[in-house]
């Protein structure tokens, strides 16, 4: 018999109405008396589990009714409906089979277990509601991500990891190697000797495809990266993690304006797309992680976003009366307390903020007239802060050449970046989006931890 | 004005027929004469270009006339149909803006270049007709395989990049530290001191997420990883890179034959999505790369792909007369050759080769009752060989433990892995796809280095 899938039993439950089917799944609770039992049993095709009744007409009773949590099962019965009830149809089991066993010292019981623990079983957590919950909608939300971008015929493309360049010139790059590192080739000068590495020099991890992107839309116009990126940065807070991952939409003939526009489009195409594709993951977070997450949401697909400058918005803070932890003053970085007061109090929504000064940007950002900020933009949004950033990319060759030498950054590294500014130049802009900052925002998850299968961070790689 | 895009003029040529539009672009060719010229521009949108018609009205005429190639213009004009012409229809400039020059020692002329010469060039290729092709098609590809598992509800995982272990045991990894390497710290007994290192211990680039993908089926049920692989092998040739995005679909509750249906019917699935969206590339394609492609495809998409036993493979090898480089005995890993004369000369199509030696297969490949083989496939295809390498997973504790004991594996290394048998065991399979080598396939493009924007390989990591 062909095994149905329990997506299916709950999308369409009256087709099989008293129908004889197979399911095949996972335990996720047993309780039984003398003559019967119940077992909630999860197939992993969907987020519910369904509820399967069995009796000691089985000739194998005994055994199911001791199995531990998670044994897995096959079961042959008849679906019925069951309109009365709490769940809305049950599986009257004619035959189980046990398929695989699980050990009674499972992990993974029926009971409340913190987040923190839960991490340490990385490799069964997407078995918990939670988890599986999370992963899911991170799943979802990625093809939302594919879709938005194909259906605009934006060309996905795929930018090197490994690199020797540093797009941000912020130097927290994670070193490649295949030496031998209890024995590396040292030149003269007793440095080691990247000419005997694999690549011949020394390479990274790389923290941004932007700068690859930017070749791929002075040819295709309209380009985005989706993949993942890395930060040797030793910062162990709950938003940061070594490895995750981003989208980076780079296009040709944009200004900041364009810039803003798609990412606004893009924020609330991935909000409804989950919202509609996961309703029961959802409702689920509504419910147990974040219960003003609906509301949250709603009020973002349904805002416009406002965009102020930079200097707006110093000058708002300045005047709020707030006591902040960091002063305000023109020139600051916003930090995180001043994103928050600025969506959640003043704005009450998501808020590009543009226009940054240039001393705390990158140096690909094009200058503005004034000769002091940068046609940079933020995207803000309440509970979380900056979501999204990105800028007008510079194309004026003399002016990136002469910032490229302010900076100090050893312009032979961008040869071929400077070049994209010499041959067919073009006014162009593309953003950031971290993947995981918006999984977290979607879902209610305080944690980037906890919205990755195996995160790497600051002292753990395991799994 | 709105800025029409070239790919809305060719697909709904009618709807614009005597419209006045905008467009922007980089110019392919230019030629004039004393008083009107023609431009072939490519907006990025499309893979052909639109010919723009100018003539002396134009204030600016002498100055646009003398551009050079890949120049930046915004035109406006009438669009006109001309069904007489070559072209199917034109654009007639009323003003042509310079948007951004082109140095005139521009690397791609109107000429044919070597693929070799390109590579020095990544930067500018996918400016050229044969790289916009096998970028956007690419794309296109990449799409057909999220499409393709999200409409049968696999769950997307991104697993880690960075790990501490060594999926296929083989040990060709790249290191990843952020230790300084001109100056490692040492243990006592003069070897790295790892544990000062970010993770606090070895980390490599993972070679497939296979292992964490098993995590997350015995949770989904199906799931599959897109993402990029890592390989430090220093094997020199047309088919190898050191990065490479692989495909990595996970199912539980599946056998082998499942694991060969789903893959049979996703080679097909991207085959026909990408001849339906991209025909003007693999028209391309056909004509200039390959001209046996359609037939090749087409081949594919029609036909059945048998399935023989490795047995029967080198039954047949051997008893085929052929002279071949690698002698054929039973026990042998199959070569390219052996490959090639099975597909090309004996099946004329796709095979799925099953049932290999357990001593040529991986750790963790299911063994089958006669104690010498494993429960594996390799799908071949002609012209290419080996395409997707995949097996049903071993999921008897003791057997998979005694296995990585014979093998010399650290088995605290797979404590997780293992744990997957204990509890919730059940059948799984899975398999690779490596996606460069369906583009290859679906090009004709001989050369991994030129289906990657930015390859990385033995000694080069430029760009």
């Amino acid at each position: 018999m062909k095994t149905t899938l329990v997506k299916s039993l709950y999308r369409e439950s009256t087709k099989f109405s008293g129908k004889t089917i197979q399911i095949s799944g996972w335990i996720r609770t047993i309780r039984d008396s003398k003559t019967f039992g119940f077992i909630e049993l999860n197939d992993g095709s969907f987020f519910k589990n369904i509820q399967i009744v069995f009796d000691s007409k089985l000739e194998n009773f005994k055994q199911i009714a001791k199995l531990a949590i998670n044994s897995t099962l096959l079961v042959e019965g008849v679906f019925v409906l069951t309109p009365e009830a709490k769940q809305p149809f049950e599986l009257r089991a004619s035959k189980i089979v046990l398929e695989g066993n699980s050990d009674s010292d499972y992990p993974l019981q029926k009971k409340r277990h913190t987040f923190e623990y839960l991490r340490t079983i990385a490799h069964l957590r997407p078995r918990s509601n939670t988890f599986s919950a999370v992963f899911r909608v991170r799943s979802i939300a990625a093809y939302a991500v594919h879709k938005f971008f194909q259906e605009r015929d934006f060309v996905y493309a795929n930018t090197p990891i490994i690199t020797a360049s540093d797009c941000e010139g912020a130097g927290e790059m994670f070193k490649i190697t295949a030496l031998d590192l209890n024995n590396i080739p040292k030149k003269e000068d007793g440095t080691a000797d990247f000419s005997k590495d694999f690549f011949g020099k020394e390479t990274y991890l790389t923290v941004s495809g932007q700068l690859s992107a930017e070749a791929m839309a002075l040819a295709f116009r309209n380009v985005y990266t989706f993949g993942p990126t890395f930060r040797a940065e030793d910062s162990n807070t709950a938003r940061h993690a070594a490895e995750f991952w981003m989208i980076e939409p780079e296009m040709a003939f944009a200004e900041l304006k364009d810039y803003m526009d798609v990412a606004e489009d893009l924020v609330k195409y991935i909000i409804k797309y989950v919202l509609e594709n996961a309703p029961e993951e959802m409702a689920f977070f509504n419910s147990f992680i974040d219960k003003n997450l609906f509301d949250r949401l709603n009020n973002v697909v349904n805002s416009h976003f406002d965009r102020i400058t930079y200097t707006k918005a110093i000058d708002i803070l300045k005047k709020s009366g707030q006591k902040f932890q960091y002063p305000v003053e023109w020139g600051i970085d916003l930090q995180t307390e001043h994103e928050r007061y600025l969506t959640e109090k003043v704005f009450k929504k998501p808020i590009f903020v543009t226009d940054y000064p240039k001393e705390i940007k990158a140096f690909y950002m094009r200058q503005n007239e004034d000769g002091k900020t940068v046609a940079a933009a933020d995207l803000l949004v309440p509970g979380v802060g900056e979501i999204i950033g990105g800028s007008q990319r510079e194309e004026r060759y003399d002016i990136l050449e002469k910032r490229i030498e302010e900076l100090g950054l050893n312009e032979k590294d961008y040869w071929w970046y400077l070049e994209l500014r010499k041959y067919g130049e073009t006014k162009h802009s593309g953003f950031g989006l971290g993947f995981e900052r918006m999984i977290m925002y979607l879902t209610g998850i305080p944690n980037i931890r906890d919205v990755i299968p195996f995160p790497r961070t600051t002292g753990s790689a395991d799994f």
